[in-house]
């Protein structure tokens, strides 16, 4: 198969129709401190707590967050690992969730002023004049906002 | 601030509500081979190609998979750097993307004919009845399987 052939040629899905998936419901990612991850994505960035589940037999917290609810909304998911000492290694291969703002320049702003660090300053997308930004929150995972006004 | 207590407190909005974000457009993983991981998300998982840009200059690729317009949801991101030899980093932190399926038993047997790996065979979640699954795809991002219906 030629490669670069292939790269254009959209592939045919084989699932039996009855047997795919059907929607996106969840991105985990792991932090290591629940109290300032959630003051971030529900204090800074105005997700809301959708459900939370402790297990202590585990050791471990899974809570759910997002702009709508679970029923038709993909969500994030956040897993605490009560034990967990060391930050996590956050590898080359996972990039960041993109996020859609009225205004990057305003909520770029406001963030700063909340202590949010602002990783590259919001300006045009190469390409193209859409807005965006990158911030990172507090493990250090970045977080693309995305003018959508 | 007592951190148990912090814990079970959800956080105040402080963001203006205007300079909220208001959904999660997409999540980006990086790939190392497009025309696999395309095979991998359309072929195999029934995910739409919605968009791609090519950036020969920066040598990179973006393409765009959903189970629905990026209007209205939360869709996948693929980033192909064209000169990336060596596999990604995975990290431990990047935990993965959950979708639905109508039932996990039949999903993963035809997964698994298809030559998909399926690192958690299906079966109930701890403390529940829900089935759930988790399988690899080509760059060994997990993916999680849940019942839904």
């Amino acid at each position: 198969m030629d490669y670069e052939l292939a790269l254009h040629e959209s592939p045919q899905p084989r699932l039996d129709p009855s047997e795919r998936p059907t929607r996106l419901l969840h991105v985990m990612l792991r932090v290591r401190n629940l109290a300032r991850s959630m003051d971030f994505y529900i204090g800074a960035l105005g997700l809301r707590m959708l459900r939370r589940q402790d297990y202590p037999s585990g050791r471990f917290t899974l809570v759910f967050l997002g702009y709508g609810e679970e029923a038709a909304h993909t969500v994030l998911e956040l897993t605490h690992n009560w034990d967990q000492d060391e930050p996590y290694e956050l590898g080359t291969g996972y990039g960041h969730i993109a996020l859609a703002v009225n205004d990057v320049h305003a909520a770029c702003g406001e963030l700063a002023e909340a202590g949010v660090k602002i990783t590259r300053p919001p300006g045009p997308m190469k390409h193209s004049d859409t807005l965006m930004a990158f911030i990172e929150d507090p493990d250090g995972y970045r977080i693309e906002l995305i003018g959508c006004s």
